[in-house]
């Protein structure tokens, strides 16, 4: 099973002025791709911060994504952060800096012109339109943390990443609380092996006090896990089942 | 300057089941604090995976915050995990203990009350009413996933943390694109010592383009570069100021 990480760069979401809105986006692709999704990291604008991030992560993970630091300022700095990782130099790609110079036309500048800052060995994968080709060095895609940026470009992404393989989710809603159903879920957990279980609150407002979910890389293990707790819960609990993810 | 970090902790973040919200919450407070918050990590339910996290963040932060993990079902361990980071055992606290049979009465099990469970030489701090005091181990704050619990916690350890230290940040709203203010800004930064300089595009539907901000522990200092971005800006492309923090 492919593993995941992400490296979310800013200060902008250590200090709060700007809530992190990729992660949730990155994990349901990742779900949906089978790709087990195991950590995430979140750093300040700083280069060697971002280096060593980089590093620690893409060694112990298949893929890596970064969010955010991709831009025109003196803070957008995670190429150089992946330029530094690699110890490789940074290269001008004619292609983005071209690109670049029609967007902006006579008001392009020097900074403007960082965004086609390339580490050496890099390349660009995903879309053909130079403005969604995502930088990808080695095991590293690195992804803008603006979010409709991210999800297009991430999307672009999907092709290169679907190797026919996809979690799936068995989800029973159910009211009472969810220390009641603490023994026989732990028991499900264990005579289901491949199957994560998880229990949850319901949000404000909901239609259910809590849920207990199934997770799996067999859809046919996650529906198994589902149904032996249903067959063991008192159906007037049962406020409805939910499944996502191809069957 | 006083560091913090933040572990979360959840399989439901990395499967993309449920948004993480806490984060931004702590964020706003440690910067009202004058806390420089330096690092988060989202890991899974695994209680290696926990400890070895715990012990890296605790070691290298002055003050870490775990968010989730907290309930009555089997995938709840992250008083599990930091027990290991700190190499004690885990015992039964009476008075939580007493709390928890009072709120479910005959409905109160075993798992239920292994929310009771301290690592030894632990303490629960803040509030008075146990269900809202918060497990302190070292410099580990144990906190629960739930947005509005996590909430309610981390503001009852408010005067604890509170050491009369604050961040204040100055925030220039403007039209254009980042890239024109690329230059004068990285001047600023680098001629105002103390003050982190940041620049953000606008949310889609704002009022302005993008917004540059100043934020130091220095009211002044941060104050003194705004001042200085705005004498060196077009006034036609100032659409207003902002400031959030103690002046």
């Amino acid at each position: 099973m492919r593993t995941a990480a992400c490296l979310v760069v800013g200060n902008e979401i250590l200090s709060g002025k700007i809530e992190e809105k990729n992660v949730a986006v990155l994990a349901r692709m990742l779900f949906s791709l089978g790709i087990e999704f195991r950590r995430v990291v979140t750093c300040k604008d700083e280069i060697p911060t971002i280096a060593r991030e980089v590093n620690e992560l893409r060694a112990s993970h298949d893929l890596v994504f970064t969010s955010g630091g991709i831009g025109p300022t003196h803070d957008d700095i995670t190429i150089d952060g992946v330029a530094v990782a690699f110890g490789v130099p940074l290269d001008r790609e004619p292609r983005i800096a071209d690109a670049i110079r029609a967007y902006y036309g006579d008001a392009c500048t020097e900074h403007h012109l960082r965004m086609a800052n390339l580490p050496r060995g890099a390349d660009y994968v995903g879309e053909t339109d130079p403005v969604f080709t995502t930088l990808r060095m080695g095991n590293v895609h690195v992804l803008p943390g603006v979010p409709w940026l991210f999800a297009r470009k991430l999307e672009g992404l999907r092709p290169l990443l679907d190797a026919g393989e996809a979690f799936v989710n068995r989800t029973v809603f159910l009211r009472g609380d969810e220390g009641d159903y603490a023994e026989l879920l732990e028991r499900i957990a264990n005579t289901h092996p491949g199957v994560d279980a998880g229990s949850y609150l319901a949000p404000a407002g909901a239609d259910y006090d809590c849920r207990v979910t199934f997770d799996s890389a067999s859809a046919s293990a996650a529906q198994g896990a589902a149904d032996a707790f249903v067959a063991e819960t008192d159906p007037a609990k049962v406020v409805r089942r939910g499944d996502s993810g191809s069957a």
